[in-house]
């Protein structure tokens, strides 16, 4: 099964679902025709080049041999196209050899390498963490040495978290960096789940590493970011000696076999502080925020993904009698059942996008809105919406996956079909980056708050908006839905604000179901932006289907919410009380 | 990872949720004594056997080998340790060599084994349904022959329907059956998807095959059922040469590696047709419908073993600060999230558990209670809930096994973890015996009706007797969280009883949603009914944990019901106005 990139779709949704239009101000070089064009030539180059190679990436992997990662086939070719093509540097700093453009139009674009071959995408996902962190919190000289390099795409990085004993819990990792007595450190210790983190498609890695310094206090305070390159680099830029680093194994993994996921063992690996001592957390999150968000977009594409290919078979495969024509034999697609679960993936994927593509833009905002004001809403905006992209839309993954394999019938269950494949790939999107469980409590601990309550009170009052225009107009039902639904979750809202402070254990309990409940009014949202734009577009029958898309969301989705928020206002304590044996077998 | 058999929780759901008390007239041997012997006994043979086989029927799965069957490691041997127990043969008919214990028992039982290796329960699974079938449409003769193996479990037994251009839809079958001059008849053709079609476990497969008659009608009116067995059977039941049939291939699976699913080629099979021409599809509807409570099962089964993983899990795991204790480092169950999630799993299990159960109960009642009306209304009974038992439990299962991998973090996306193992086993339960969507078209289309709609009243009238009993006593949360559930499913129902007669897409487009929601307003009546007998257990915390099983379902679940009626009400338009042109990327 082909990918089709869906650039008119990503269009429109850039357009009014994430209002792109607001960039313009700060990215006047990011016009229609740049950006037409540019979702053009990725989309081609997803499709053409990085969707064939899907399959074999499953089926094959990337491999150890003789403690050395090969990548699958053609992933290591693809990624020189990938970086002469200049996909790399869309959004990058123009004085490191970036394009300047907006993040907006990177995470457009990752959204269909990422459908394309979810697998590949994640290596130069993570190098785009790497040039985050370094742009915010590397030095001069770190600069200078590596960003060119990763901007261009010649080098990636590696993001190294994760401990055995030291998952989510990061205050309870144990690396150890001790200076080298000659201004530098050298870091010790065992990392694990390390996305791409050897591989044979560049010239070098640069590994970015939490580790703890000596007579450090415990916990996070303690953990400072750390550079450690494969291949060292000397003063003028060349490549010198392998660095005393290298990967202990690869993990057998559910799915994306394509992207190696390497146990990293550094033994004494030389490396550089990046940014202030103990400051290794926040400086970390620099680049999981941004992380958060493309995983958030991995959700998006592995759904489309599996959507194309479900909409493809129940073209071609044809069963029984037409409700509609009576018509016999008839495509499945003929059946009002397989109907309204394709409308019903369609509709969650164009929801997710929206959410992502709206984060990115606020992220634009945040960082290159002429004024003040804008940037700070803007912030506030990002950060509330981030855990919501995140986590709703790798849920999307997941459950589009489901539903596309489910469309198959029994061919789905069969691996050659392909769509078990997008089944098991998608499930690792709720669990990187901060486990959706990680995002709920991230939401409901932190950004409920966030500029003391403003941040969700300018969400509210956006969507409110939008209430108003659809109950204006000939989309009332939607927005009457629209309307009981933020209706809820303003309750709710309010509901987990008061227990926060006074029992913390219930605003928890609540915390993930209050996650899905404002990601499906803030979907809801952005589905009926669209349906108020479709108006203004020249094909009938697609603004139609874009109005039909928030009617069919907001009657199965939306309608739910009210009754959604009883889950989020039920308390600790049934929860509290309940133990291993209780709970057990 | 160990299987626990949740023997406390199964006689628990036979009593309260699945009211075993009312076979007491018709199975007096049936006693609580022989009920705990049999669960104790399975429950060990399950764990003890069965559950250690599970990891490497996944690893190395079944195989084929010079065209014949290897079946996965310890699997023929497990097999024949099942047969010998007696474990085929519970509620078989004592002429034919079975214990005439109630089907309910066997499916408390093969919960147990598909719990602990869901491949290897296939197996018995399908003998099951050619005992069935063999049972209500086989001549004297055929059950002589047949019956006695199959039931002492030396013999196996298949269902063979699906062809490449026929899954859902069997009209559209090709293979023929001849009359070979000789009183037999030969059958012709390729059959796919044939769960255990070989295998080295035991002596003889007797293959039940449907197939097109010369002259017969076109349509499923054509349809005979036929028994070709894998080694002919001689007069005084010796067996004799091989058939002329064959396995063609195995597929390549996303999950359940130790069921071996076949491509069987039937190249002038000797046969033998069972029951009347042209009753093929009827005949084996008879297999269909005792199969779709079976697979709802493996539903419940996958989702108990994901379960019971992701609860060891959640105590081994140690990762930061109890929200409750503030204990640092602490066990994973101590975060408020993961115990919702586990608690939400649970309860969804035990609604499944007595879904399925309650199903068993009224086929044993329809079949063997003493009066006439107490057997018709307990085979509407059994029609009508056999889709949800189906349905509603086997995305129980897909959902608890997702669930169960994420509480994993990445360890879950980790094959050695086994997490991973239960999400793909699982996700073949919503497809085979009919697709989920299949099952709600069979209950808008066919079960709404009923008995002129008795069966669907009997069913509420029941619910609405319990809702008085928890709304007079102190689950009156729940009572009223019931009954508006209750409420809006006999909306619902009202509305799809107007449309199927007047627009029958109207009604198909919201069968799914309906499916769903009247499976959540039944399993919440399951949970009620035990949080109600609960008062009654010694053990106070376990009771207790019933009652909060209810309450968490009620304002989890239940309390999204009114709202989801709007999905079932949603109408076909919008779904019929879409073509692949406006849904296409």
């Amino acid at each position: 099964m082909t990918y089709r990139a869906p650039v008119r779709d990503l269009a429109f949704s850039l357009r009014h679902a994430a209002d792109f239009g607001r960039l313009a101000d700060a990215f006047p070089e990011a016009d229609a025709d740049t950006v037409a064009a540019v979702l053009e030539a990725a989309g081609a180059f997803a499709a053409d080049v990085l969707a064939p190679l899907n399959r074999q990436g499953d089926l094959v992997g990337a491999r150890l041999e003789n403690g050395v990662v090969r990548s699958a086939p053609g992933f290591a070719d693809a990624y020189k196209q990938f970086a002469q093509g200049g996909w790399a540097s869309l959004a990058a700093p123009v004085e490191h050899g970036g394009q300047g453009l907006p993040k907006t139009l990177e995470v457009a674009v990752l959204e269909m390498v990422q459908a394309a071959n979810m697998a590949f995408g994640l290596c130069p996902m993570l190098s785009l963490g790497a040039i985050e962190a370094l742009e915010h919190h590397g030095s001069d000289n770190q600069k200078a040495t590596y960003l060119p390099k990763l901007v261009s795409g010649e080098w990636t990085g590696t993001m190294n978290l994760t401990e055995p004993q030291a998952g989510s819990d990061l205050a309870a990792l144990t690396t150890v960096a001790t200076p080298d007595g000659d201004g530098g450190w050298k870091i010790t210790g065992q990392k694990i789940f390390i996305t791409w983190g050897d591989h044979d498609a560049a010239d070098n890695i640069v590994h970015l590493v939490l580790a703890r310094t000596p007579d450090a206090p415990p916990g996070v305070k303690g953990i400072s970011l750390f550079l450690a390159p494969k291949v060292l680099v000397d003063a003028d830029g060349a490549l010198g000696e392998h660095n005393a680093l290298r990967v202990g194994g690869l993990e057998h993994k559910l799915g994306i076999h394509g992207s190696p996921t390497c146990v990293m063992l550094f033994e004494g690996a030389k490396a550089e502080l990046v940014g202030g001592l103990g400051q290794g957390l926040p400086n970390m999150f620099t680049m999981m925020n941004a992380a958060r968000l493309q995983v958030g977009t991995q959700g998006t594409a592995i759904a489309e993904r599996a959507y194309q290919q479900a909409l493809a078979f129940s073209q071609e495969r044809v069963q029984g009698r037409s409700a509609w024509t009576g018509a016999s034999p008839t495509r499945i697609f003929d059946h009002p059942d397989v109907r309204r679960t394709l409308v019903l993936m369609k509709a969650h994927i164009e929801a997710a996008r929206g959410i992502c593509l709206s984060t990115a833009v606020a992220a634009d905002l945040s960082r290159a809105a002429p004024d003040e004001a804008t940037r700070t809403a803007a912030k506030l905006r990002e950060e509330l919406l981030t855990p919501i992209a995140k986590a709703w839309s790798t849920d999307v993954g997941v459950w589009v996956a489901s539903q596309g394999l489910q469309i198959h019938g029994g061919m789905g269950f069969i691996e050659e079909t392909g769509a078990a494949q997008h089944y098991r790939d998608a499930r690792i999107a709720p669990i990187y980056e901060g486990t959706n469980g990680i995002q709920a409590i991230d939401l409901v601990g932190r950004k409920l708050m966030l500029g003391e309550g403003q941040a969700l009170g300018d969400l509210m009052d956006d969507i409110r908006d939008t209430v108003e225009a659809l109950v204006a107009g000939d989309l009332k039902a939607v927005g009457l839905r629209l309307e009981a639904a933020l209706d809820a979750a303003t309750q709710a809202t309010a509901w987990l604000i008061e227990r926060r402070t006074k029992a913390m254990p219930d605003a928890l309990s609540g915390a993930t179901a209050y996650q899905k409940l404002l990601g499906d009014v803030v979907g809801g949202w952005m589905l009926a932006k669209g349906a108020l734009a479709a108006a203004g577009e020249a094909d009938a029958a697609w603004a139609e289907s874009k109005r039909a898309l928030a009617r069919v969301f907001a009657e199965s989705v939306l309608a739910q919410v009210p009754g959604a928020a009883a889950g989020v206002m039920i308390g600790a304590a049934d929860f509290e009380a309940m133990t291993p044996e209780t709970l057990g077998a």
